[in-house]
């Protein structure tokens, strides 16, 4: 089961010049995360029930730097989270449709996740995350 | 203030083909509406407290049309979910943010809504939204 929207992903250059933006809507920045292995910020903006996270390359093979060289700042993914991640996954590998991370992984924020590839999903990158108290992932 | 994520929304050529891909997640489209003035026909899913929403061109002269000519199918904006959407704007304005809306319009769904321009918000095309019966807009 899909329970909610669980962060919008946007990547950015400067995570300290779009904070500035963000405030004036009223959004405050709660933690910023290095996330070593995908060499990259995360600055994490709660709103309502979901997050807003402003992604920052720390490295310039980072995959956030491809990304901005390719098209720019903006948009990048968007996460779900789900009850179930391996029951999903195997749901969807049934259905062909095509993903990048085939196994649960831990991404940031104490969570599984697996990023489904856009190609199957018109084009939205898609991240399903199961927090691991929720169990059923390992 | 910002209350929360209202919808993700995400342009598609066939809501009709994508459908199926969300579907096969476990999300079902709640409602089909057409938006005539964007020249759109819009279909919501239910997530948690927000709503992805799949947005496709009615006409080759929509701005989706052109968007996904530019660069193909994907995210296209975020609808924040505000509950004063007038004071957000003259906030924005003395902080010299570009608009697309420098006044609210009627948006689908009874809100009232205001497009903030991407090059003042890192390449993110952001939507304020607030809902009618919520009042202050008019």
């Amino acid at each position: 089961m899909i329970k909610k929207i669980a962060h919008v992903a946007i990547a950015t250059r400067s995570i300290a010049v779009m904070s500035e933006f963000y405030k004036t809507l009223g959004l405050e920045i709660d933690a910023i995360e290095t996330v070593r292995d995908q060499k990259v910020k995360v600055a994490m903006m709660r709103v309502g029930d979901s997050m807003l996270e402003l992604v920052e390359a720390l490295e310039e093979d980072s995959a956030i730097s491809k990304f901005i060289d390719k098209r720019g700042e903006g948009l990048h993914h968007i996460s779900l989270e789900v009850d179930d991640i391996r029951g999903h996954l195997e749901t969807l590998k049934s259905k062909n449709i095509r993903l990048i991370d085939e196994e649960p992984r831990e991404g940031a924020d104490d969570c599984w996740i697996a990023f489904i590839h856009p190609d199957s999903t018109g084009g939205v990158l898609i991240e399903l995350n199961q927090k691991k108290q929720g169990g059923g992932a390992e």
